[in-house]
């Protein structure tokens, strides 16, 4: 059965969940299996390789006729043709994150877009509202990935920011199963996206050992680096050198993911960093893209179902 | 209307809204208030001051014929005498915390206590299960106080517990309103217990200033300090002292309770360190207790009502 709200009415999907943007690995492999399995797949640009985009792209036309969409990371695309090369792939929706909402909102949706802005505080929600955004994805600190250096927690952020404004929110950070999702509407979104989830789906393209890592991790296995800069704050995996980067970030990090293809696909999880949320530590499992959407939304009916009868008078 | 469930009937309270610990401030004036509105008050003994305890407990059955509960924060308590204590009370309910659950668990079981012990990970979580408890505080990161220094958040913590345990648990981290209460029950707790919530409450005994600094912080207005120790890590509102602290911690953290009551009850801020959860964002009103369960009781059945309406096919 289809859920019907603002998400899923702007989306055209079926079921409000939305696969994050992980630079490398959101590509048509997997994109193609969430918008197929009734999700949205999201196709990225943080890997800065847009002529690989644009092939992924025509891929996901041959692999699904599904809506799907594409992110644009602001910090590590700073091409201004990034806004023509979006529009000319024919995408109707897009995220935009890592940079002021008003940079390139207004001449996305003159294009006929749909624009949710990803944000890490109530401040950056109201300024993405400001400049126009159709929605936002409002993004916990346990979520892996490039993070606010003042990182706050979904189950204090995603309230905040649903009570403050009108436009539709999908809520990220701690997001994969029924029960979560059933926790994020409660807190007043409409739709989830899952990261980490899906970066250990069976259509993920990364090597087995980094999702052999993320089913034996524990919750307590990642780690919050570079918090006081220069550069990006991120949350990733806990191994030998993130533990120490923990204590003593290097000097540039971002120089760290020089060799990010060969802990990616090559298996090496020392050989740069395994961005990562802390729900590795209830990933025990790898699953098709297809059964992880499919258990989520009737996890998510059952638990309002049985909510409502144990407690409603 | 009650509210039934395994967490009332052991309690036997109306509510499953348990008031926490806090030193210094969790005593009869704001306890009783809890008691009275019919959640469940809790006297601290982390202050160490054992005679004032035994005072505000008298006070306590001055102030509410309700059923209400001691905390024994183990790692500032070292008096083996502290469970005679307790038992010498003639309180029913306990929270044993900050220590091993192996410890006191027995000797407060077999004087007829229910026990819950506070924990910050799964594998503490099954130790205390091991260890005989009747059920578990699961504290998140967001939450204020001292914190385990690997903290994960409630979005990922509490229903990992949940999921690998039986004995009922009561949410602690980000709990401020219904919203919330019905988000950690969809996780699979069955009470939840609120910090900083009540620390801005109308009848909580710390001065104004604090109240006033919670009223005006943003969600990102607090800090995690002293994550590798020595002493405990904790989350605290951001202050010019604190903020220092988040890069430097001193080299005794403890040493700077020292002063605690010029902040607590002076009003001096910059005096000690204000322990606070992230939730500091949400609160923008200092509100009477009764009104706070009250509010949360009827937000907490409107929104499960809502979500049922709303989804269930």
């Amino acid at each position: 059965m289809k859920i019907e709200n603002r998400i899923t009415k702007m989306l055209g999907v079926d079921y409000p969940i939305v696969q994050a943007p992980m630079g490398w690995i959101a590509r048509a492999q997997l994109a193609s299996a969430v918008s197929n399995a009734g999700g949205l797949g999201i196709i990225e640009t943080s890997s800065g390789r847009l002529d690989e985009v644009r092939e992924e792209v025509k891929k996901m036309r041959s692999l699904t006729s599904k809506p799907f969409g594409v992110n644009i990371a602001q910090a590590f695309v700073r091409d201004p043709g990034i806004v023509q090369f979006v529009i000319d792939q024919g995408v109707k929706f897009v995220t935009t994150s890592a940079g002021d909402p008003q940079k390139y909102c207004s001449a996305l949706k003159q294009a006929g877009l749909t624009v949710f802005h990803v944000v890490p505080s109530l401040k950056t929600a109201q300024r993405a509202v400001e400049a126009g955004v159709d929605g936002l994805v409002v993004e916990g600190g346990e979520g892996g990935g490039f993070k606010n250096p003042r990182e706050v927690a979904t189950m204090v952020l995603l309230p905040l920011v649903c009570e403050k404004v009108n436009v539709p929110v999908i809520a990220a950070g701690g997001m994969v199963d029924g029960r979560t999702m059933a926790a994020a509407f409660a807190l007043g979104a409409e739709g989830i996206q899952m990261g980490t989830r899906m970066v250990s789906s069976a259509e993920s393209p990364v090597h087995q050992n980094w999702k052999n890592m993320i089913l034996n991790a524990q919750e307590t296995d990642t780690v919050f680096l570079n918090r006081f800069g220069p550069g990006p704050a991120l949350r990733a995996l806990r191994t030998e050198k993130t533990t120490k980067f923990e204590k003593e970030p290097p000097a540039n990090i971002m120089g760290e993911f020089g060799k990010a293809l060969d802990l990616y696909f090559g298996g090496d999880m020392e050989a740069s960093i395994a961005l990562s949320g802390q729900v590795a530590g209830r990933i025990d499992e790898v699953k098709p893209v297809a059964q992880i959407i499919g258990e989520t939304i009737a996890e998510f009916e059952e638990t309002i179902v049985q909510l409502e009868r144990k407690y409603a008078h």
